[in-house]
């Protein structure tokens, strides 16, 4: 059983190590990561200049990663179709240093990995581990592995793919696991101006966290509670529940050419 | 009414000049746009670099657009947080030199400039010209002013953006409007490998588009139709019919520690 691991850490980071050395245990591990940090990348894909790959060295039984100058998707895009001889069981993308949770997933890099995963019929995962500093990977490798084993062995259906956080906790501290819909989430005051040492401006993206929707059942909300969250994701973003208030705007538009 | 106008191939794109001066009927339109093009970059933010704002002269009576050294995501919020007197009444992106359609929406810069406004509570619109070669913007330009013209008019409710996509037919040639769901399409044989002047391998990404599903209530199957085709889109990816079959793999995972 082939297992593609990414990320958007990049593939010197500590989380890539840890969750595929976990996954060997498994199945046979091919490790394709971008060769430097791609955080909020969203889903992009590179097309405009010449992908590159570079072997490094990684600890048995695994042996060897390769390294690309792109983003996860490029990554994974870059396995499926080039690098592996055989389409893998899974794809999984991590362990992220640091959340993925509500909207934020639109921006992820790591979620971005399994995103393409999925578009490309792939079981297919995404992990996170949730605090800041010094981050211990054990628990959070561990416990990912189990749950890839539970998905190899009963597969996901089409068009799904699993958005994992883990509370960076002590073991003995994490309460239990949530099954979890996305959060709502927002940056605010986002923007910093500063000047350059010529007077001229220059702007920082930053901003500080809003949370607008995390009750109970979301994964924002399971991580406050000191909870594992599993959020299962599909692709299809379109607003059922407007289209029929959307279809009585067509007569203003463009009369006698209405809902086809 | 404050209208701030955006796009992902960049500010010198004759389909952002088209799309802002037929707004510039309905409201006071502001030009906030990647410096360069920024096709396929999905919905990625600048955190790592500083952002900077150039002045670029626009016909009147805008008068000026702002270049910005980022994505449309990029542009969106550094609009809102930042350069804007007062919240814009819509976020419209476009118009996109090619179509935005199905899966590949995940992708596309400029969706996601209409995202980062949604997530930002504003109501948002993403406009592409689907064709190729030499395009003429004028009918998609005026029909998104009348489209536009509604949603400033009734509203979008929070959280939902449109995606139009305009067939480059003559307009005698459009056969009609259609209310869709997004289709499904991915890419296939997308790498082609070659060899630089000193033997290195190198990669490219392209490859040619598979439709998983371009049924008729589609996006996809409307602009195979000759229809103008409007998909509502939520930003919400939780798969929630999947919720209850994935608790069932929770004991198997950390006994004990089942779903709370």
């Amino acid at each position: 059983m082939l297992i593609l691991v990414t990320n958007d850490d990049g593939i010197h980071a500590p989380g890539i190590k840890a969750l595929s050395l976990a996954l060997a245990a498994i199945g046979k591990v091919v490790v394709v990561a971008p060769e430097r940090e791609r955080s909020a990348i969203g889903h992009g894909i590179t097309m405009h200049k010449p992908l590159r790959i570079t072997e490094v060295p990684w600890e048995e039984p695994i042996g060897k990663g390769l390294a690309i100058n792109g983003t996860p998707a490029d990554c994974v895009k870059l396995a499926l179709d080039a690098l592996l001889e055989e389409p893998p069981a899974m794809v999984v993308s991590g362990i992220n240093r640091g959340e993925n949770l509500g909207t934020d997933v639109l921006y992820s890099g790591t979620v971005s990995g399994a995103i393409e995963g999925c578009i490309n019929g792939r079981p297919s995962l995404a992990v996170s581990l949730v605090g800041e500093g010094e981050f211990d990977f054990t628990f959070a490798a561990s416990f990912t592995a189990r749950l890839a084993r539970e998905i190899l062995k009963r597969g996901l259906p089409d068009g799904t793919l699993l958005n994992l956080n883990i509370p960076h906790l002590p073991e003995a501290e994490i309460r239990g696991i949530a099954i979890t819909r996305l959060g709502r989430r927002r940056y605010i005051n986002t923007v910093s101006c500063r000047q350059d040492p010529r007077g001229r401006a220059y702007y920082w993206l930053a901003g500080e966290k809003e949370d607008l929707d995390q009750g109970p059942d979301t994964d924002i909300g399971a991580l406050s509670r000191g909870l594992i969250s599993l959020t299962p994701l599909q692709l299809d973003l379109t607003h059922y529940a407007f289209q029929e208030e959307l279809s009585t705007y067509l007569p203003f538009l463009w009369p006698g050419h209405g809902n086809k």
